[in-house]
């Protein structure tokens, strides 16, 4: 990789100097040039006028308020360490008013504000409260002191010149390069791995060595520190690993590791949301001061697929998918979001979907990209941005499985379908699970994390115990628990060591979108393929989400597979008993918070469930066997502090078997208002769900509707080459086609 | 009354030619004149050319598929019910499309389905459906084929003129006079009643004889039936009386009896909104053609005051208050509130804050009423309109107790305190309880009823035993339950011989609102004093609601004072089990559907209680004696069939007292947000909260907060003059005010 840059230095380096060599300032979020353009179209922008409207109110008022430095105590949620978070965002913001409004009140503010941080850094002792594997000064963990210096290596850029070089002297000896050596260099635990609290230590070692012109720091910051002294098998707060073997550091490997070449961020998209702001605004600053790095264009362009990974991972709303550890209502409009979209159009293309994106945030960035996005925003380019059915891989060189996200129509319905790595410690042991979304909403949900960031009553706004003993247990997740033991037995070191693999994806006809993947490793022994399908239909009002879950092992097995629905029950077709006293269905591996509300058995072949949510029904048809029990459970037990939501699932559980297919369709149908008191197409249209055929090589299964008209989907189980020709005879009838499915209504 | 009316005859009477003597048609809902007016203006009036075209389109759409009257068979739900249901609506419409576009078809199409109705109903029978007491023809009860007539009147108004006279001869005689003795005669433990099913027939009687000008008809519906041969004390299906001795029938019975002159229904909002369409339908009628009947001055305007109570008494999003049995998610966006709305304007003096419901509702009646606010609208008069604190008396006279909602602002926070008669056969046993609700959510709920209503998969749709087991139990309220036994031991007969008193009720100050009102019949021997006031202290983000709740009693009992809260625990300051299984808090009157999640002792003489519901903060501060037991519910105990919503509550119960107060404070504060996960003044504010005083004569409550400022509420509990003078002394501060109560900040 060195080598490359310097062969880029050589070829580049000629035609355009670099920032970095006349050591110009502002360099990181503005640029001279780009100060001059926004200065000159002041009051003709909308989106940056009102955003620098806002911005300007917020900063006076902090000015008014005067500035506090208070010694660092609390945890987050508490006094110091919200005072501090705040210093920073606010600092930032002045130094970019005096840029723009050339207000030198706002300079003096970031002036007096770095001196008293100057004065209070030099003798700081390490934070007292001693939770975190790497404890910061300002905060309670390196990873908020990183926050602090990434924010604040811009206002100090912002004033650079205006500051005196007694002053910059002084700055940088006392404050910058004690803060930059102190997480980094003293903290190789924090710094020096593939994380994104690493993240955050790179780019601010690289963003203040960009200001002060220091290459020995933005070296680190690229490449990490050498010798570390760090020995393998370590791990952090989360049960993370620290360092394993071979591992390299720096940005550039925190660009390599977790982000696969189709920009999907192995732990997720929550942390890919919090990961993107250093990446972005790092790499920005490199783009302007190191442009022969060709940061942007590292990897075949990973950071600019990131953002447009992440955009896609979001549901109608704009709010992600809580894939692994995310905290559900996380958005595309988050503030590290409004950088994505400002960077990605600035620098990336100037995509004009990625302005309609930027409208509906509300604000720009003040800098030299936001104001490229509001000007082209205001010139009427924007388009509206359009979410299509896509798959990502996972894995630092896209072999380790990953996402397929299926959309029929105007996101009307949503699968998300993970088939991923682990995701590193954020992680959940859920191979080949599901959640379904319509219109925004939930409809077959994934728990997400089990925290309440920064809601300080709730374990300081930490991770609780429930997100290991419920949220990244198997069961938590709508996919097969075998023996009531997790994935990998819930083994970090084990699951990391695995990925599910793709069979096939293809969404190329809108009106049946498949994604098939396999999962060898979870359960020893046994193979497990799951295979769904979003599939229009003549005669069903929606799309219906066929799931065909296929499991072979080599010795007898329970299995349960449950479907957390949202909403309320209206209606089954078995017999079940509610218990008068409820009582925990297990006790371990997530067992023990399931409270068990009605134990049945299948009435028929077909098991269905009707319920309501979001004034819209749903219902589960399902082959079943009559050994099969099928279980109303709901979150809750052995949760004595209420962490846990009281959601509800319908679990189907086969024991003693040992292969096995779980066929189900979800068919999403008519709505209710409570106002017209109207209930439109309340009952499912389908008489009869069957599994057709089944062997090593195929499984069809059909679907008959209540007018009697017959669909069969058939699956090659083993081969997914486009071209391979397949025969099959199902019930009498002979079938010939090519690929990995075959679909007919017949 | 007919004195009256016969008076204002002789004086109106000579001035005001009444339609009916010139027998001109349309007149119910459309007059000749306005006709003329509405055709003039056609395409220059936005709303009422939009509502036009859409009816056009759903209209035509009907004509297209072919006039379609099965055979009766079917109970709500089922087609043949669903299908009459839209005959009925379409018809109207096609009427109403005749008159304004003369296009014949439409007349045409309704000539033809009155005929088809003709030819069927003369032979037929009783439908084959036996669940109602009064079972209909066309529906499986008369209330539904009430509601046919009501609109199918307004069709045969509307072609009136257009047919033949021997086409009209043959419709009335054969259909419209059978179909109107039917409902009336032949069924009057239906018609004769004081009821909204009573009230519906009365005017399908009204107005089919106001179109065929049939006085005895008018007379029927006015007044009732004089000899029904019915018994005293009968009941229908919900339990309610069907005759009490000495009581009035017919139209204007109806509107004496369940109003009060405030306007407020006794059945409650959600019964109310049902009950104003064929109120107001037949009252615009009844102007038309009997204006010397000045129906909409009746009772002091009862008919307009209702419609004013009906928009009052719903949320910011203008969903109704679900009170007594309601169902959630009703409001005023209702057909039968666009009538309301609209007549209301048209007739009642032009209120132009009425146009911004109508404008918010986006459609109008395409008739007088509809073409006057939509062309309102146009011209630019709308005004918001503004929900203030109201105090609705209930009873016929306005004496029998009442419900007052407090708003602070612009309807940031509302309660809704219920003190009110029993609410014929849809009252809940609910004395003195409240809901609690912040911009349009609820954050202490009233559960409303148990049914969904209209979806076949529950119950057929009709109310579910819960309803009855759980939904009116006391201990569903958020109010006291003594001995674990329902209010007038849940007893109807009993319950409706009484209602709660108005002690006094201030809103005077915005920023300290009060009522507060007595129940001394509930629990014979027991008297109970709720007071509850929304307060405006300096320090606080938000208005507190103090809640100050006094029993005395003549023996020992345990009292019962749940919370329903929504959303999710955050902390608490007491410490408390949680089993490990969980069973029912009781065996009856509600307590069989509880489950017990949690019991605790107080740990100080405040117990407290944090939850977070739609990304904000609340707490409950509750002034509590070592003995109080604090207890976590949850609703779904002996629920087999999830009728239920698995809703949560704290209650706090109170064992062998005889006199005691449950004082609390409700603080609404702070907010969270999943995208910035920023956590604002999540905190209480509250040091202390003590009862500093009580006796018979005077409570008083003093509130501290955290900055040791103090503020002090003291309540006459006997007097309510607002002219007498009082003086008390608490802890060694004298204070003297006149007046109910008295307020002060220290």
């Amino acid at each position: 990789m060195r080598k490359l840059i310097a062969i880029s230095l050589i070829i580049v380096g000629l035609s355009v100097p670099t920032v970095s060599q006349s050591g110009e300032h502002p360099s990181l979020i503005m640029t001279k040039a780009g100060v001059e353009k926004i200065r000159a179209e002041l009051g003709n922008v909308p989106l940056f006028d009102a955003t620098l409207e806002n911005v300007k109110v917020e900063v006076d008022a902090e000015i008014e308020l005067g500035i506090d430095i208070p010694i660092p105590k609390d945890l987050s949620g508490g006094y110091t360490h919200e005072r501090h978070k705040r210093n920073f965002l606010i600092i930032q913001k002045a130094g970019v008013l005096f840029q723009i409004l050339e207000d030198e009140k706002y300079a003096v503010y970031v002036r007096d504000m770095l001196f008293q941080y100057e004065a209070m850094y030099k003798d700081l002792p390490v934070h007292p409260q001693e939770r975190s594997y790497a404890r910061g000064k300002l905060f309670w963990q390196c990873l908020n002191d990183s926050n602090w210096l990434v924010y604040v290596s811009q206002a100090y850029d912002l004033v650079y010149e205006w500051l005196s070089e007694g002053e910059r002297e002084q700055l940088e000896e006392n404050l910058f390069r004690p803060f930059a050596d102190y997480i980094s260099i003293e903290n190789p635990q924090f710094y020096n791995r593939v994380h994104n609290h690493s993240t955050w230590g790179n780019a601010a070692v690289g963003m203040i060595g960009l200001v002060m012109g220091d290459d020995e720091l933005i070296q680190r910051a690229l490449y990490g520190i050498e010798d570390d002294g760090l020995l393998s098998g370590l791990k952090d707060n989360d049960g993370g690993f620290i360092k394993q073997a071979g591992q390299k550091a720096g940005f550039l490997a925190n660009l390599d590791e977790p982000f696969s070449p189709d920009g999907y961020y192995t732990e997720g998209p929550y942390y890919q949301r919090y990961a993107m702001y250093p990446f972005l605004v790092f790499a920005q600053g490199l783009h302007n001061v190191k442009p022969d790095l060709n940061i942007f264009e590292y990897k075949d362009g990973v950071l600019l697929n990131a953002v447009s990974a992440l955009l896609n991972l979001s549901d109608a709303d704009g709010e992600f998918f809580p894939l692994n550890d995310g905290q559900k209502g996380m958005s595309y409009y988050a503030r590290e979001l409004v950088t994505a979209v400002n960077v990605a159009y600035h620098i990336g293309g100037q995509d004009p979907q990625l302005l309609s994106i930027a409208e509906k945030q509300g604000q720009v960035l003040l800098d030299d990209s936001g104001f490229s996005i509001a000007s082209a925003i205001r010139d009427g380019e924007a388009r509206p941005f359009v979410k299509t059915s896509i798959n990502l891989s996972d894995g630092a060189d896209g072999t380790q499985g990953g996402v397929a996200v299926l959309r029929h129509g105007d996101e009307n319905l949503t699968l998300v379908f993970k088939y991923a790595a682990q995701g590193l410690s954020h992680g959940h042991y859920d191979k080949l699970s599901f959640s379904l979304h319509e219109k925004g909403e939930e409809v077959l949900q994934d728990y997400g994390l089990s925290r309440f960031v920064n809601i300080e009553q709730k374990g300081g706004g930490n991770y609780l115990t429930e997100n290991t003993t419920w949220a990244k247990q198997t069961i938590a997740h709508n996919t097969v628990t075998q023996n009531e033991t997790s994935h990998f037995e819930g083994k970090y070191e084990v699951g990391s060591r695995h990925h599910s693999e793709l069979h096939f994806f293809d969404a190329s006809d809108a009106d049946i979108q498949v994604v098939s993947a396999t999962e060898t490793n979870a359960y020893p022994g046994t193979n497990m393929q799951r295979t769904m399908a979003l599939i229009k239909i003549e005669g069903f009002e929606k799309p219906l989400l066929l799931d065909i879950f296929r499991l072979s092992s080599n010795k007898k097995n329970q299995y349960d597979l449950p479907f957390y629905f949202m909403g309320q029950v209206l209606k089954v077709n078995f017999e079940y008993d509610a218990p008068v006293t409820l009582s925990a269905l297990g006790e371990k591996n997530g067992y023990q918070h399931l409270y068990l509300e009605g134990a049945g058995e299948p009435s028929s072949s077909n098991s269905k469930f009707l319920w309501m949510d979001n004034r819209k029904f749903y219902t589960l048809t399902s082959v079943t066997s009559d050994s099969d029990e099928l279980l109303f459970t709901r979150i809750g037990a052995n949760d004595p502090e209420f962490n846990l939501r009281r959601d509800a699932a319908l679990m189907i559980r086969r024991k003693d078997a040992k292969d096995t297919v779980f066929a189900s369709v979800v068919e999403a149908h008519g709505s209710y208002s409570p106002v017209s008191e109207f209930a439109v197409n309340s009952n499912s249209n389908i008489a009869l769900l069957k599994v057709a055929y089944d062997d090593d090589n195929y499984t069809a299964v059909s679907i008959e509707d209540l007018q009697g008209r017959q669909s069969m989907f058939i699956l090659s189980n083993k081969s997914a080459s486009s071209s391979k020709e397949h025969r099959l005879e199902v019930n009498g009838s002979a079938y010939q086609w090519n690929g990995p499915y075959y679909y007919i209504e017949q």
